[in-house]
């Protein structure tokens, strides 16, 4: 199959179930909300290494959110036990201190919900107060009143959806990829976790020859290993290979994200090859067919 | 003392030893480099709650980085026995996976230095290689060949450097908030860890109600408790608070930044009182007195 | 009448007809996108001393472009005599000249067209395409091929759409007006062509002192002037004073414009009072009252 | 001549002289100097068909404007007539209008001066004002006080400088170009005009078949081309060409703005030939050899 000139690999992305939690995060300017946003869901790239997975999913525009000011939606993803400390640890220390922010619930109709209790923090002086017909808490601070609702719901979504981009040369796949990942980020439930929504150096559970690493560089992919290793991957013609990884709240929302984002990257001049990662079923229970969702 | 009409209060600010480490994170793009770097720094506001403290000091220019590509340092900040971890970690999970990055040691004539050994990744195909008089290694990745030091320099600096921007009303301490912050990140040697280097929500140590707290509001902070809390430090006609909070490699370096940050608050119509915070000496050795540095 | 507090003026903003053409600017990037229409919208803040009102619509996603690529919409406002010049030159001189750009018709219906044509540039080497449908020229360049309609539908649209966000102080006031131009920059149809989308000086026409000027300072709006002119229009407890400006492609986007912005605006505390400016009628045609759009 | 692997063509760039004014527009924070910069310096690519070249130099620190807030200086260059009245008009246009700006002469030692008299807007109410030791005029505008000095030094420069990044394909030349002009971006002296700085279509004064056109495509460097014009100056490999044209104060600041951009782009991969653009001489007074500034 090809997509404009781009050859697109007949295989699959395999993927996992994870738990997700949404939060909207409001602020007195869009820039604020953002600002949190971005701290509390920094080093949250993959639960191989960091605590969670966690991203950016979309603004909100102040006629949607709950208090009518500017909104940022966040996901964050990881194993059911450790979702809850994760919410709370992430919203008390990165959007509670951060000037005029509040949060509010982003999956009000999910049917298992966690408790985020901040209002203990208010040390006696906080209350209960309605906003946008939640239920918050308003807690005094420094800067005047920080506002949230303590449940949240969490559904279980779907991790690890994935593609690469592979290009004539590091350029041209590194735009390419930059292009898919601008593209997600209009995408509705879905975040890409990596910086800028890129992986530059994708792994292979495991290490052949270090037997202390639980993940080590996946070599089949690397484009200066195709001629050292006797079953490289690597298409010719392909000097660089980006992948995009993609969380998001059902396996729908994360497949219509990988579409959007590979018509996106076939557009750049120099992207020569579109194929996505699996482990031959032995990981996830979906399979995202690259020639069925485009 | 006045500057510009805003009293100064005759205060400290009350710091505390922390370990330093300088990572120096290269990239194709300033932009790429900013990306990693955003993403190391994420979710690390205050070492209370998360792992570390880090955040962004500066762009490096390209003409000063080893591999002559556009540069961007941060510092990572916590206890001696974390930092390694934390270091490695990040390091791995949010530079290491990005694309085109490569690091380097960011303090060369550190006494002290700790280990971050990631070329296991390459699973037996990293080699070691010189770039711009460093010593690295080189790991095949998927993008190519991901580019780093193993040996960073570490030193005992300084945390939690601070002092509070008052204003008239919530916006006018927010813009002179923010003005402090834009001007406290040209400063060398220095980060604030904070969403944007501004603390929305100052906290004490422990809670008078809730004894399984270790923090909670700084009732005597909060304009809205002015009238309720019987010694409140909110000065007549201040409604809003915000304070700054900046680690860095020395006492100096802290204090330059606050005096730097300062002279830029007073300048927004409206702020009107500055002071800073401390234990009375009981947290820190180090006490930054607000007008010997001004 | 009152929202969240916030005083708004039982008055009228006085508005005149403009004619309109949109440009829908592609690029590999949409940062590219944007940077081209950035440029191509510069120096054109007002009709009275720049060639033209012009400013950015919006982001327009790459599946809604006609080939595909991320790209942003700009609207091009002056006379129906002025105004082929200024889309010819805006269109060669910023964006045929930025790197990968594109240009569409983003008026297809309209009744009345101009002609753009750029493919004299080519020198004989450009030739005809078709892409997404539409009959383009293709230049040859140096970064490869430009591509672009020749052909924009004009409409006769609205400018000079308004509203005044007052604040008990400056800052309060600023962050007011920003909120509601971050706001209004989610509005489709409109343009707020000031920088930032915010006038910080407005005008009256001509002037009672130097009967050179065709535009002074509007004092009765001045608050350093309230006591000093016998008729100020500044209400008591009113510190600093924000315009926003609107033109649009018809009436009603800019009405809609006017009441996202307002409905923004007062959510930001400190902002006092909103009101717009009119002419008593002897201006423009248009008068857009703020109680019926509320 | 190689630098990492590129060949530096021995040829030189001609550049031409050109009046300047440097203009320091200051505001409440550094982001609104910007937006008014970026809207003074808009429209304003090229003399051919703009009224002058315009464009951001840098950031001035608070601590080095004379009002203390945070600064950002622009370069405005075009011929001897011209430039008053285009310094008048975008500066009474696009900063006089926007939040909370200032205005200061940027080269207070020159010999030859404009007036750029603005306190004519102030219809009487005006009045004159130091501000850090420059003698100013304070404006009542709606949102307080504009306050400008009125003298501006005006300076002999040089225009036209520049060099073409060469690359395998479309992508990589365009990111050495990017890197290149942010590099640039930081050299002390000088603007790139262009949309990011890059020009995507050089051209050649006037045209070969349409005797009407002033300029036309440089069809000698259009890498589609090359087996189609029998003296094509593209070199064997290349695909796209990106030119970077600079305007400075002095041919020094030019010639050092072009070496560090140069020694910027070459290290980007897919980047393999640097030229620069000339007419033998018959043009300007400068060549600026770049084997002699690497």
């Amino acid at each position: 199959m090809e997509i404009n000139g781009v050859t697109i690999d007949n295989t699959y992305a395999e993927a996992f179930p994870t738990w997700v939690c949404r939060v909207i995060i409001t602020a007195v300017t869009r820039d604020w909300a953002r600002k949190a946003a971005t701290e509390a869901t920094g080093f949250a790239t993959s639960a191989i290494g960091c605590p969670c997975e966690a991203g950016i999913e979309c603004d909100v525009p102040a006629s949607e959110t709950p208090d009518g000011r500017p909104g940022v939606a966040i996901l964050i993803c990881t194993g059911k036990k450790k979702l809850k400390d994760q919410v709370v640890e992430r919203v008390a220390e990165c959007v509670l201190t951060a000037p005029t922010t509040a949060v509010f619930n982003g999956i009000t109709n999910a049917e298992e919900k966690i408790a985020v209790k901040l209002h203990f923090f208010g040390d006696g002086y906080e209350y209960q107060k309605e906003v946008g017909g939640r239920k918050c808490w308003a807690i005094p601070v420094m800067n005047g009143e920080y506002v949230g609702e303590e449940e949240f719901g969490i559904v279980k979504g779907v991790a690890g959806g994935n593609f690469f981009v592979m290009g004539e040369n590091q350029m041209a796949a590194l735009v390419g990829a930059e292009v898919a990942a601008e593209a997600i980020s209009h995408a509705k439930g879905v975040i890409t976790s990596f910086p800028g929504g890129i992986v530059g150096s994708g792994s292979k559970v495991g290490s052949l020859k270090y037997k202390f690493m639980h993940a080590s560089t996946n070599e089949k992919y690397c484009p200066t290993l195709r001629e050292k290793v006797p079953d490289s991957k690597v298409p010719a013609g392909i000097n660089a290979i980006y992948e995009i990884v993609i969380d998001g709240v059902d396996e729908k929302s994360v497949a219509d994200a990988m579409s959007v984002g590979i018509k996106a990257a076939v557009k750049v001049p120099g992207v020569k090859f579109i194929s996505a990662g699996n482990f031959g079923g032995t990981l996830g229970p979906f399979k995202i067919e690259l020639h069925k969702i485009l």
